[in-house]
């Protein structure tokens, strides 16, 4: 299992668009083969940055979401509205570590 | 719903006495009213890199987590083993919103 936290800061004229954008995004990349789950969540103290938890069953199931229609749309829509460059971090699961603990319902 | 995401950077020989108290903490937490999870990872590509991936039901179930007496234990055990302060963000779900799909199943 593959588990990563992307960070995203968005310029705050593009929150509305990136909130939209990811919403698509998410609801089409936890029908992906290998996808457990793919949490997309906004900081409370700071509307303009966002946090994707996502969870895979392998590399090669995130080499295949990389290629895919969804995320090269999302990319190319949201790319110029981060006031930075994503940063993602990835994580290997101690407790628990199943993962069926991490698919969604 | 209330979501954080908490950041441990752990003194490096400290790592193993952190990752040994904090699955004990996760095992008596995940039982704890108004916790829907607590992941517990560390990071590839940094083994002195922690997250703690939480969520609960509501404020209040936040501050009795605190109030714990694994919370107490857990922080009297490792705060001197942290290398700086922890770090914890706070969340708002966007997608999924409901708090089913966060609890473990």
């Amino acid at each position: 299992m593959k588990i990563s936290a992307v960070t995203v800061f968005v310029k705050p004229e593009f929150i509305d668009g990136f909130i939209a954008a990811s919403k698509i995004h998410q609801s089409n990349t936890i029908r992906e083969k290998g996808n457990l789950r793919f949490d997309f969540l906004q900081c409370r103290d700071d509307p303009s940055q966002f946090l994707f938890y996502e969870a895979y069953e392998s590399e090669a199931d995130i080499d295949l979401h990389r290629e895919a229609d969804s995320y090269r749309t999302w990319r190319k829509t949201v790319d110029s509205w981060m006031a930075v460059p994503r940063k993602g971090i990835g994580y290997r699961a101690i407790a628990p570590c199943e993962s069926s603990q991490y698919r969604y319902p």
